[in-house]
Formats: C-alpha cells, structure tokens, sequence
C-alpha cells in the first residue's frame, strides 16, 4: 500500500532575507527539493496564529475550531492517561509555596528529584466523587485530571503564572463550573496536607533543592471521543514523537503512538533512530508521522545559528536515511517561530511535498521564500491533510 | 510600540499588459519592493465583487457578512453625525423636480450655492416621535438620519435613480419597513412645502442656477454599535481620508478620524498634508489608515493617464515622505477599478507589505502581475488585518 511520511519540523518557518532554512547546509533536502512540489502552509488560515496543539489538530484533519477543548487533554493522553468522555485534565506544574500558600518558585527549581514520587502520592485522591489522576512528564510538569459526574471546564486556573503570588482560587466561568471549581479548591488543600511533611521533599531540603510543595493548575479541557483517522478517512496512522503534547493530540485522533529510545523533544533527540522507527513503520502504516521539536525551541530562544544548526542535524541524521524508503515525504512545520519574534507568527510555514509522480517546481533550496508560488499554492493544515488522502487514495470522491 | 501604516490606494488593481501601476514611474515604491513581502488581496474574498463600503469594513476586519448593513450610516457618521443604535441612516441627493414631482436633474446640477442652508432647514423635522436629522457633505450630497422607536432599514429608496420619473414611494419590504415608510413619504411631502419657495432657491434660480427644491434617499441602514478595534483588538487606530465614506467606516469600527486640510477625497488632494499627518500619528497609534481616492476616480472615468499620472503624484508626494518612518508600511487597494472596466471588478489588488523582518520577494517593480506568487499569497481583508496584527504583536494566539 502506498505511504506517506510526513515530518513537522515545530516552528520551522522564519522571517528576513536570510533565514535558518535558506542559511543551512542540506544536501539531503537538496536532492529532493528539484522534483519537489511547494506551497505554503497557513495551518490554521491565513492570518491566524496557531498555538501548538491547535496546529498539530489541523494538519491531521480535525478542525480545531470544532475539535479543540483546551490543551489540558492532550498531556494527559501524552502522558499515558486513558481518558474517558466527561474528565477534564489540566497540565500542572509541581511548585514551590511558603506557609501562606505564596508561589516562591513555580517549577520547584526544575530539579525533577522526587518529583515522581510526589506525583504518585498525588494521584488516586478523591474528593466527593471525584477521582484524581496525578501524571509525571518531565521535570516539575504533569498532568491532572479529574473524573467524575457532572465535570466541567468552565474554570480559571489555580496558577497564576506569576511568582509572589498566592496559589489561585479556582473560579467557576459559568454555573456548569461550579462543581470542578470547588473540587479544584479541595485539591489544592489536599495537595498542600499531603506534601507539605512529605518524605521526598524532606530529601529535595536534605539536597539543598526547593520542596515541590504544591501543585497548580492550567489548560482545562474537557475530553470527548472524537471519531478516529481510521473511523473518517481509513487511514492508518502512527505518531514518531518526544514531546508528551504531540503524542497526546496524536491518540486524541487516534494514531498509534511508538516509544522511540532518544527521543527527547529537545535539540539532543536521536534523529537516527527516529528515521529508523519511521522506515520500520513503512510497510504497516499509511501515513508515518514524524515530530521534531529543536527547530521550534532554537526559535523561542532567538538562537539563530541554533536553528540553523538543528536543521542541519535533521537533514544529515534524519533525512539521509528516510529519503528514497518512503512513496511520498511530506516537509513542513506547524507554524512559524523566528528568530527575530522569539514566538510563535502568523508566517506561513514552507512546505516540500514529494513523490514520484508530483508535480516538480523545480525549486533550487527549500526556503520559505522559494515555497511562494509554487504547485500546492496555500493550503491550511486541514487542506494538505485531503491532500496527502488523496495522494494515499483515500479521499472521497465528492460528486461522480 | 509597533506601528504600521496602511495605505489603501482606492480601486488600485487593474487589468492588461499594461497598468497605470506597471507604467506609473514610481522611484520611492521602487526603493523598498525588492524588500516587500508582496501577495495578493481578495478584500470580500476570491470572485466577490466589493463595494467600497464592505471592503473597507473587511480591511479593518469586520467581515462584511456579518457587520454590514447597508450605505447610509457610514455617510451619515461620515458626515459627523453621532448615530445612535436603532438610528435609520440614507444618502441624500438634494434634486430638481417639477410641480408634478418628476425629477428633472438628480443633482439639482450640482452647484452646490446654498445647498448647506437647505440642508440645515431640512435638519430638525420631526414627523409622528421621529426626529429627522439632515446634513450636508458635498455639492447636492448628505446625509438623511431617522430617529425614533422602532423603525427599520426595510425600506425602498425614494430615490428613483433616473430622471423624467417622479419622486418614488417608499415602500415597506416587510411588515417591521412599514412605520420608516410612513414616515419617509411625510417627510417628502414636508421636504416639498419647505423648498418650494426657501430663499435659497430664489438666489439659485436668480443665479440661473436650477432650484433643489427636493431631497431623494437611498441606501437604508439601520445603525447597531459594533465592538471598537480596540475593543477587539486593543488595536488604537487612526483614519486619514478626504472622503466621507472612509471616514465613516472609520468611525464605525472605532477609529480616530482626523481632518486633514487639503485632504478633498480628489485627484486634487494635498498628498504632502497627508503624510505629515500620517507620520504625527506614527508615535501615538498602532495603525495609521490613508484612504486616497484619486486613483478610483480615474478608473471610473476610465481614464489610463489619469490614474497613472494619481499614482506617480502618490509616489512623489506621499510615499516620499512616509517611507522610513513606519515600522512596517502595507500598501494596497480596497478592490480593482480597471480603466478599461470603469467600474469596480473581482479582480484582486496588489499588496506590498514591507518592514524589516518580511519575507522579501526580491520584485523589481510594484504591479499587479509581480504581486501574484508572492510570499503572502492570496489574503481576504480581514485575514491581512490579522497578519498585521501579528506584527503589532497584537495577534491573539489559538491554543498554547
């Protein structure tokens, strides 16, 4: 059956004359580009600037207009949690707070010491007939989710995102919030019985590290089964990430999510090894999903030479191996993150589209100002997904 | 803070080989194209033919579709009227009629001597609890405001738009039309007793100047306060324009309006006055709007030289002192008003969009033709207004 890989450089799109992309040695890219189709990626629509679980809902088909429901379920399917119609999940950091509930470090120093175990101690409390699930990712961060009856995300947030500030009051944005937001309130007195003597913070004082004293909340969404890629388009999906985020939206439409050894989400991730875990997906999958996070956090960071760097690293780890073991090789980002905005813009990403049988711009480098123009025009991520469907001929003919 | 300055060169696009836009020599456009982003605007969207109403509401963002609602108050805001919800707005054409009531001249011949003082005794009449408002803008031309409860725009012009036919009935196009109707035919009746012998008409007559001895209406809108661009966006905008249209539509997304001498909404306009306007406001808003006519004017008349000849005056007398002055400057048209078309067409307009850290599509010269293929492909009015509120990083995020 035909495949198709499809790798998301994260905010791979840039600004200026000369950008990471123009600027990076890609002899890989460089064979492929000549007989390549480019377009622009607009992921959300022009002029909209996608937020990175709203974009990577596009570019897989689900409108996030329709689909999206705050942030908070995809870490909790990223982070493993079996979500069922009703919970309603937040990311949440482990922080630090005085006696009087004061935020002095909202990651606890970051140091993950412990950090697990007080996690563990968290997960599985109830309060009236809520249950609450209590995830470790990556250093302070993890995910919560509530599970019960009559739950809503109508709820502001007990982080309040600054330091020197008190743990927030969690605050019912309409009456359907009521409930969650006096659980959220009962979790946070919870929390601070259960942590403030904790044996593991004990260990993070004996260390010389902030106790990770308290948990705050951010990003409620309520979860709702959504009809898979296999239920809508037949497509057989799997995901190639690092980043919990990518992975969760990933399960959310219903890929399959491997484990891939070195892959990090970060600059250091083992591209070798994705590119392995891709050519071995191959054969069993239509389409072959590949994240690659670095582009995107050299750009927060306004690390020109980093993303340049990055790039490199893609194209000489990454590339080298997957050109030529795929029918059709999909290149894009989700969004732009340029070096100059050190966030994400409303730029459209640049997108490379190969196959055998595609029509060649005949383009001489993949940058963002050579995609203008070209054979695919602008789509939205929605848009290119029909595309690779239909190139995977399994796009609905609409009509006869 | 980020500003940008907005130009709209009214009815710019136009259509063949050659262009007023293509042939005009343009030395300042000339200095920063290379270094534009350039694309192409669809201000209703592809294939929608614009009024100048609806696109500029789409160029500040408001989706015509939904915002729209008919000529009249735009005029009537133009005109300095303070509208409020529930108001009932028309253009007005002061005429020449016959004792029978058949129009003899639409214009009353233009000249526009003593035309203010008709308007001003027209302004005040009350029929039934409808206060009538009435204003003068330019030659035979105001603005005709009802005020009062429940009256609607569902409602036909008395305007019959031809000569040699009488004064029309407004008539009610459903049952909510019926009281403005009523009230629209008294205040002919009204409108006739009061000129038929004002001293106005006299001096006109005795001028042999043809008497305005009636007021016709059209375009009903009924007006309803929208959400401000500030309110939207936190955007603090600020309108330059000679025409009254502009500066309603202006004024109804919540824009400054300034008045600018010299600033006539004619090919005569003083372009300098203009831009020094433009750059005092550089510090003060985010957006800067021109508005300069000229170039649709030509179009209309159909008239090659003359729109060429409006946009080198553009070039020499604007853009020479407003480049380098604006952190990013957009340079567009509202819609085409091609010279061999002389009316408005679906054709897109140009756009040049150029600050420090666009996306340069190295163009040579700015024309209609260059502008396909560029970097910001095809954009509709309210997706550009986006895009640059992304560079006043004004761009609210979707997602995280």
């Amino acid at each position: 059956m035909p495949n198709a890989l499809l790798v998301v450089m994260d905010g791979l799109g840039d600004r200026g004359k000369e950008t990471p992309l123009s600027k990076a040695q890609t002899p890989n890219l460089d064979k492929i580009i000549p007989s390549s189709s480019v377009g622009l990626l607009y992921t959300l629509g022009p002029g909209q600037l996608p937020g990175s679980d709203t974009a990577h809902l596009a570019l897989f088909g689900y409108d996030p207009h329709e689909y999206y429901r705050g942030r908070g379920p995809f870490e909790a399917l990223g982070a493993g949690v079996d979500l069922r119609s009703g919970d309603v999940s937040f990311r949440a950091n482990l922080c630090t707070i005085d006696d009087k509930m004061i935020i002095l470090d909202r990651r606890a120093g970051r140091a993950d010491y412990g950090m697990n175990k007080i996690y563990a101690t968290l997960d599985g409390i109830k309060i009236e007939d809520v249950s609450i699930r209590a995830i470790h990712t990556v250093e302070h961060r993890g995910a919560v989710v509530f599970c019960g009856p009559g739950l809503s995300a109508a709820v502001t947030n007990t982080d309040p995102h600054e330091t020197n500030q008190p743990v927030a009051q969690a605050k019912a944005a309409d009456k359907s919030g009521e409930k969650i937001a006096r659980i959220m309130n009962g979790f946070t007195q919870k929390v601070h019985e259960l942590l403030k003597d904790h044996p593991a913070n004990k260990e993070r004082i004996a260390k010389g590290l902030k106790p990770a004293n308290m948990a705050v909340l951010r990003g409620a969404g309520l979860f709702e089964k959504v009809p898979s890629l296999q239920d809508r388009f037949g497509l057989k999906a799997i995901c190639i990430a690092g980043g919990a985020l990518y992975k969760g939206v990933a399960k959310f439409v219903g890929m399959d999510v491997i484990e891939v050894p070195g892959a990090t989400g970060t600059a250091a991730t083992d591209l070798a090894q994705k590119a392995n875990a891709a050519i071995d997906a191959a054969g069993k999958y239509d389409l072959i999903f590949t994240h690659i996070k670095g582009t995107d956090s050299s750009g927060h960071d306004g690390n020109f030479d980093g993303k340049c760097k990055m790039i490199e690293k893609i194209d000489a780890d990454f590339f080298s191996r997957v050109i030529g073991k795929f029918d059709t090789i999909i290149i894009t980002g989700d969004h732009s993150t340029p070096v100059s905005a050190k966030r994400h813009t409303a730029d459209p990403a640049p997108i490379l589209f190969w196959n055998a049988a595609c029509r060649p711009d005949g383009r001489n480098k993949f940058t963002e100002v050579n995609c203008a123009g070209g054979s695919l025009g602008q789509l939205t991520g929605t848009q290119l997904l029909h595309f690779i469907l239909d190139h995977l001929e399994k796009e609905h003919m609409f009509g006869e």
